[in-house]
């Protein structure tokens, strides 16, 4: 009983957080939403009731029932007092995630905001569905990892929504273009410019690329991996360059990397990696194909995550600002918070959007191309 | 027998062009081919020896076949004499395409060039099978409009291919933002802000705005609509955009803006279309709801196409530059065509990339939203 109750009043009230009912739009009526949940009229009374209570519906005898006019007002009364933020990754407990969190979650901690952390599992169905406990919740602002942001967002109207109960939230590593908010993101296009200009100069010209396809931060990388080599004249053989959406990650990198390594003529000397986790999953990869790192292959990883200096080979790799990025969210946040609760007029002219400048790490997986012929040459001497 | 062996040869083609066979790898061997595409030994040994008869394999006694070395140069001298460009737009015989190749089409074949026209559906899979025809039949450049721009796209390799090839290519509309080609486009940001502008400086400020979502023109001119309402100040109802891809393009528009229209309170005033066969499509829909235009609801299309004024209201609309794209195509690609033919280093530099400036045309399917109420005050008189 409890779950079906609990189902109507959530779908009224995403109904009404996603702008399907506007202020005094009449709901559905009993029967309907009976029929439409095959729930007892019982169990509907009960969570129209509980809405009611809550300022969420009011009722006209003899008309039906209504969208309230204060949501938005009550909604944003409630969120002010609250001192929480929300924090939305794609993921929040693995590989660099938890260490950005730890920057934003002490920072904020510090200044007596609670954090709630949400992952979404790079998935738009859950993303959604953390958006509408965000709308529901209310917090006083939220700091967004922006999910698949390459491709097109269905859950722009949340956002809007957000804007709209002047809830701000500002997104980090990647941003919906058309929303044009403020982030804070590392300048993935010179990463990659810099992981592919680092192999060059060793001498390298046959070069594999695997990026991330999905995600905003792969093809600006992949575009720094296109720039280095024509700024350095070096042509691209068509088929190194492999990507991978979020669904392929386990597989894709790994079996197309394999093709390539066996059936080549040529065997490429070198590896640009979306990031480190890619990187130590396909050292797996070389080792089964006989090839040494970095005798016979360099390997570029991303995020000088803490990957890169675990394995037996230490990645040569691209910093990321990691906690310092959480610091700087929690920073602008809360900037934003208290602008919107002081003056509200001109809230964006102040605070600004921060680019992070990415910087190579230089460890023992990357190393001349000449070395190598030299090593052989000693070995058959 | 014919097309089995044409299947072969063309697979085997496919492979040298799209990277696989790399020249003086070895290919795959007669028993393993006569499994592959379950055919006899006979069809395989003509398809492999017609392919080393045009150069593209060469045999080696008691070793097997191999991808010939000069495979490189022979494509490219057969390329250069050929005075062909090859033209790749999604549609080509639809609404403003017509005009676009009709613009560069009279320039090329002024200049002596002879032009193929390509479609691919905004499919990549007829992409990547139009640019494997493309580099199997030798053309001296390419004028491409990409498919799918807004979503990552899986045939970057033959581009790569063509600038290994050496051939020249440019794109128009939209572009693929990793290659960072050169390109010919139209301001839509802009475009999108005009549209929308337009219509709060009327007065609107329910204004529903519908975008195609898998081109990088639906984002663009959905970010100009999302700028134009902040900029003025006016928020947007979240509910108020719409985003349909390719396929969806026939019933979805059509079914949210009924929707909207059937089930909000506040009526919506306006409407930014993505486009001028989009908004024709949706005077359907407000006739059926009885909504007059302009005077119930302003609609505002792009493109100025000749939709625009064959219909029952002439429509205010965006300009779209048309067969000027096509000549200013015609022009640029014939460019690096003799600046490759010519001086082949920085060739990049010379000849840039154009952005359309896109202007506003005023028709009669927007008004002011006061007018209505005069109208309606007039009325009750």
């Amino acid at each position: 009983m409890a779950t079906k109750y609990n189902k109507v009043k959530q779908a009224i009230k995403s109904s009404i957080l996603d702008g399907t009912f506007q202020p005094h739009q009449k709901i559905n009526s009993e029967s309907e939403l009976m029929k439409q949940f095959d729930v007892s009229r019982h169990t509907v009374r009960l969570a129209i009731g509980d809405l009611v209570t809550q300022g969420w519906l009011y009722r006209k005898q003899g008309a039906g029932t209504f969208c309230s006019e204060k949501t938005d007002e009550t909604i944003q009364q409630v969120g002010l007092n609250q001192k929480n933020i929300a924090i939305v990754a794609t993921y929040i407990s693995d590989y660099i995630f938890p260490s950005i969190i730890r920057g934003a979650e002490s920072y904020l901690s510090k200044q007596g905001y609670h954090v709630s952390l949400f992952s979404t599992n790079n998935d738009h169905e859950i993303e959604k569905k953390v958006l509408e406990k965000i709308l529901t919740q209310q917090y006083d602002g939220v700091i967004v990892e922006p999910t698949k942001s390459a491709v097109h967002n269905p859950n722009i109207n949340y956002y809007l929504n957000l804007e709209r109960l002047n809830i701000p939230y500002i997104m980090i590593n990647a941003y919906y273009d058309e929303l044009e908010p403020l982030s804070i993101v590392v300048d993935d296009e010179k990463g990659g410019y810099l992981q592919t200009e680092h192999l060059i100069e060793l001498g390298h010209t046959n070069i594999v690329g695997i990026f991330k396809s999905d995600d905003i931060q792969g093809s600006k990388r992949m575009k720094g991996y296109v720039k280095a080599h024509r700024h350095h004249q070096v042509a691209i053989k068509p088929n190194n360059i492999i990507t991978y959406d979020s669904k392929e990650k386990a597989t894709k990198p790994v079996n197309d990397l394999y093709n390539i390594l066996t059936n080549s003529i040529e065997v490429p000397t070198a590896i640009v990696c979306y990031n480190d986790e890619l990187a130590i999953k396909l050292l797996d990869v070389l080792r089964e194909k006989n090839l040494q790192v970095p005798e016979d292959i360099s390997v570029v990883g991303y995020d000088d995550s803490f990957l890169a200096n675990v394995s037996e080979v230490k990645l040569t790799t691209v910093d990321h600002p990691k906690s310092d990025m959480g610091i700087k969210a929690a920073e602008v946040i809360l900037e934003l918070i208290h602008q919107q609760q002081g003056e509200r007029q001109n809230k964006r002219d102040k605070v600004t959007s921060v680019v992070f400048d990415p910087k190579l790490v230089i460890r023992s997986s990357t190393q001349s191309v000449s070395n190598k012929i030299v090593n052989q040459e000693l070995l058959f001497e």
